[in-house]
């Protein structure tokens, strides 16, 4: 790597807080190097001034790649082969400010963010999650990295830790997105976990080496989370919430947005919901995720089973009818069966034909009953009674 | 009422078991009475008498209507003012064999079912639900209940038992679609709840007095229930049950389908989930129910409070900026403040002048420190942090 361009992308980096569109174009336009210099020395417009003159004077590229070093970072620019560059363009085609692409990425970790970047599903959520948000938001993490996906998430308590976690705990790849320096332990209580994704994955910010966590930058980070993966899952997330910015910046990416929904009495799917009413999807497991992100055709998600199947499974509606009739214990002729059920005597013949060939009812006498059936629920009623596959 | 007319649909409610598609044309046709003879003498086609041939010579209309008056049930017909024919216009609408409409209907309470159905929403589920199920179906019931909205259900135990619980706390209207007799108490359980609906509300069934609940008539009585009401909520539902049933029959009249989301870890759920991903609306209380089913702009969903505002609401991104670089407890001059926040000079004099106005930052000797601020929430991360209302 040209080490001219490092260093000019590493000054711009610290000069100018991101999201910077108007830098960003003219990075586009000139290079890195060329903006670089101009930058420095003030010849800019009015826009890239607004994003740059405060800091401008802030030469430490160097100090901030010795840094970087020091922690067992590196600068990721967009000249490199690892720069997720197809998942960026989407940055561009927004076309929105305050999704300007970043200029450059601080990583830190084995992976490399191209590849970590082709198949990645986002996995967002509350800080004050309940067990039920943690629950599954690490299985989630789980089963996505179980299939080769990359976790990527925002390394926050709560949701975002449990889904790093889920992927961890199955060696699946997961990327963790930070709104500071990427050699920080933010949240303090995830240093552990920050290491392990450090040292199997890859942990990511646009702010240089020494950045604080300052909080707009968390709303700012998320459009990183939203653009780098493929998709973006909310699992649990009050009305109000960083999640639900980083679906709409999904959203504004033209990636799919799926909601885990939970119990309408708890506020923190609250959010969840608005979402899928909003036009997001809802999902349930990981087969469902996946097949909202990967290309079609290449995981569609399983009927769950639907349960152990019934010896009464596929008779003919005068069939079952029939079968309904007969008492559970006493034994009917044909007549009184044709009588309780409404299904004419020829027909009611031909029932207790297909009726015994299947083991359901015997003979004895010129009468018939029923004999035990596999999973036969009691009583007859509404919910166990349904013959006929549901859906609206 | 014409004497002639009762007897002839009492007589044939009795001979045909819904759904009698052929019948109900023949009834269109011919009218109640001539339909009644012909089935009577066997003068039909060969559907008419597919669904009659077996019960035509039972003559029971006199004892039926007998056995109704001694229960303090009647006999709702379509030539009566009460019945809901605009309601049921949808059954001839669907033409399919197992959305016949109903010959007549054997009714018991002091409802009139045709303005009871004018603004009425089914609240359907799962016998064995969960009392989060059961919590929330007497929540809905209540609720509709109480903004004058009929609640229709089936009387079975779990989420229909809650839903006409919740609108019998309110002295709201509901009714009750049963799969057997009127008189009957099924389940024996909730004789005590059927006894005040019929008292208070409206016991409904297409089944002659002394029927009795076999297992497909829970499938054909679903179509009513879904009839009946302008919309169906699903409370909670297993993948295969009747409820599903419920709501494809809805979907098959064209009327709203509504699901409740709730765990994606309780099978329970999971037949709520199903209906949202194939397209049912995800309704988490009563005015988002209302809202899909009442006339457009009569009960819009109101947004529920987001919780208590922050004072820091509303900052510009700037302002907002500069007060979050602000350390908690030091003062800083502007010229730090400029350089932390990456915010302009000027831009940052101009932040601190309307910070101030709202009391969220005090100068003194040079320096700005931060005021205590209204639900401060710390530490700064994503979860809090939106300033942005939400929404995909």
């Amino acid at each position: 790597m040209n080490e001219r361009i490092l260093h000019a992308r590493a000054y711009l980096s610290r000069v100018a807080e991101p999201p910077a569109a108007a830098l960003a174009e003219l990075v586009a336009e000139v290079g890195p190097v060329e903006a670089a210099a101009r930058v420095r020395d003030g010849r800019v417009g009015e826009r890239v001034a607004g994003e740059t003159g405060v800091r401008r004077a802030v030469y430490r590229a160097g100090e901030d790649l010795a840094a970087a070093a020091a922690a067992g970072a590196r600068l990721l620019v967009p000249e490199h082969d690892d720069w997720p560059g197809d998942a960026f363009e989407a940055f561009e085609a927004a076309g929105a400010r305050e999704l300007a692409p970043p200029l450059a990425l601080w990583v830190r970790g084995p992976g490399a963010l191209g590849a970590l970047s082709r198949h990645a599903v986002a996995v967002v959520g509350a800080r004050a999650a309940t067990s039920y948000g943690t629950h599954v938001a690490g299985e989630l993490g789980a089963g996505l990295a179980d299939r080769g996906y990359t976790v990527v998430s925002g390394a926050a308590i709560g949701v975002d830790g449990a889904a790093h976690r889920g992927a961890l705990a199955v060696q699946g790849p997961t990327v963790a997105v930070l709104a500071c320096g990427v050699e920080r332990a933010y949240p303090a209580s995830h240093q552990l976990l920050l290491e392990r994704i450090a040292a199997e994955g890859l942990v990511v910010s646009e702010y240089p080496p020494g950045s604080v966590p300052a909080r707009h930058r968390f709303l700012v980070r998320n459009r990183l989370i939203a653009g780098i993966a493929g998709g973006t899952v909310v699992v649990e997330a009050g009305l109000r919430s960083g999640a639900q910015r980083t679906a709409s910046d999904a959203v504004s990416l033209g990636r799919p947005v799926m909601a885990v929904p939970g119990a309408v009495t708890s506020g923190l799917s609250a959010g969840c919901h608005r979402l899928v009413r909003d036009g997001a999807l809802l999902v349930t497991r990981t087969e469902e995720v996946l097949e909202a992100v990967a290309p079609i055709g290449l995981h569609l998600a399983e009927l769950p089973d639907l349960g152990t199947a019934r010896s009464t499974d596929g008779l003919d509606a005068a069939a079952a009818r029939v079968h309904d009739a007969l008492p559970a214990r006493a034994a009917r002729d044909t007549r009184w069966l044709a009588l309780e059920s409404g299904v004419p005597i020829g027909a009611v013949r031909a029932a207790l034909v297909a009726l015994e060939r299947r083991g359901l009812v015997e003979h004895r006498d010129g009468r018939w009953r029923r004999c035990p059936v596999v999973e036969e629920p009691a009583p007859p009623a509404r919910a166990g009674a349904s013959t006929r596959a549901g859906g609206a």
